[in-house]
């Protein structure tokens, strides 16, 4: 059994080819066109696909998004409104399961399916990026919500005193942690620091504004992990992303956060960590729909 | 069929005996002796049952408490810690299913099985009381967590700057919104009201301090139901509780909060309502534990 596995952003657009085991097979990518992305997508899954039969397929799309539907607004890419990409792909591929979720959500899918929380049933895999997302998994199962939308952890509000948020709200943890947000903060603060990874190199080398700044974002993060566990139960949060990647900066006020704020009894065993899987996370969450879908998707 | 239903409290004990739909055909309660309640407890339940033949027990129970396995140590029952409550009713109704579960737990399975939350999939229904508790159903199942624990909603941070909570960290809801803390910061500003009955009295009547602390309570509830409503993708969050009862006073602050911070698309028809059933609800949703497992209950 193969499946066809989708990975839609705003910069890239990734697919691949990935057997019953969640091994990728074999891979394309294509930049995304923001105005017109369809042409160079179908033509990037024709020449990977070929005449190969596929037995479903699974995709991580950026949101907002109408789920289980799949029609799709993604925020960076302005030329797919209500674009029905559930529907056109099931078009192309006729007869088989054709699934497609957050990408955030599938993030969270790869690593408890074959990730750092494989086997761990109460879990969080977050995204700490240009954006904060997530996805839930609890008593083995992906939390899908009402609308799809479960996962949305990036506005669970870490600071009432915060920033202003792009969702209208004060103090989301996006609108703090966010890598955009803490390079901005840094900024104020005198850095000369242009994008998130400058600013990581800057805090390696000890800047005092650059470590600042990654301490205030992850303890943001860290806080936030810790009430979302006690709310959930949870037994483990994985924190990906490009911000996750600024390491003790960022990691060391992080877990501090946790254990001054997970303190109640059963949450003394809670892990955070990094993720299992480098940056085909996305493509094993999306084919995971498919292959292993008892546990990932409960839509029609 | 018909189920034993247990709500366990600090203050009393109740029982009933319940039919297939939720129905209490008779019920009895007795003051909690927190030294030692058992005896009290199976006299009650031996009067209650009699000859009759129950088809299974369902027990709603204050935590902290092993789950599954229904060793519980409540912390006002200073008699019981890790009273093996499950076990010991299991040799009294031998050959027929008996669960236990937290009673806020127990509070939201009424609420989704024969309150205001029938046929709602994602929702929390929580308690606002002497401490702030609640359950949470997503996809139209119980959330149980690692551990049983899921619904802790009263350690989600409503304000990071305040006060110590019991638990050891700051700013929980509970510590802020919980009666008696509504109290003390009332009569921290001169309130001479001595419970929240009285201090719900006072704000009737327009008194400003009462109305001030259970506006500071109200909204801290609604902030934190708006996050947790983004978390989750929820659709309705039911308020109960002896604080719920307090009325205007404490539900216009909280609606004006959960509107200002519920603003994510897919949150606008998000639901903040009273319960549905009133002093039984524990007892309903003990008996759902059996009567409607397939939804209420994952494990052995």
């Amino acid at each position: 059994m193969t499946v066809l596995a989708i990975d839609i952003g705003g910069t890239k657009m990734a697919a691949a080819v990935v057997d019953d085991d969640g091994n990728v097979l074999r891979r394309d990518r294509t930049p995304t066109v923001p105005a017109d992305p369809w042409p160079t997508f179908v033509a990037m899954l024709d020449e990977l696909v070929a005449d190969e039969q596929v037995d479903g397929v699974g995709i991580g799309c950026g949101g907002p998004m109408t789920w289980p539907s799949g029609e799709v607004s993604p925020l960076n890419i302005p030329g797919w409104r209500d674009f029905p990409l559930r529907a056109r792909l099931a078009e192309r591929y006729p007869g088989v399961p054709v699934r497609l979720h957050n990408d955030a959500v599938a993030v969270a899918i790869a690593e408890h399916w074959r990730g750092a929380a494989q086997g761990v049933d109460n879990m969080i895999g977050m995204v700490v990026s240009t954006g904060v997302g997530g996805g839930i998994v609890s008593g083995g199962r992906i939390l899908d919500g009402a609308t799809g939308n479960a996962g949305h952890i990036g506005h669970v509000v870490a600071d009432p005193a915060g920033p202003m948020c792009a969702c209208g709200a004060r103090g989301c943890l996006e609108a703090i942690a966010r890598g955009p947000a803490t390079v901005a903060w840094a900024r104020e603060q005198g850095s000369e620091a242009m994008d998130g990874p400058a600013l990581a190199r800057l805090a390696a080398d000890g800047d005092e504004v650059a470590m600042a700044a990654f301490a205030r974002s992850g303890e943001a993060v860290g806080r936030v992990i810790a009430w979302c566990a006690a709310l959930l139960d949870l037994e483990m949060v994985v924190v990906g992303g490009g911000l996750a990647q600024a390491g003790p900066p960022l990691w060391e006020p992080m877990l501090a956060a946790v254990r001054e704020q997970a303190v109640l009894p059963f949450l003394t065993e809670l892990r955070v960590v990094a993720p299992g899987l480098g940056g085909d996370a996305g493509l094993v969450g999306a084919a995971a729909l498919v292959l292993a879908g008892e546990r990932y998707w409960s839509a029609d």
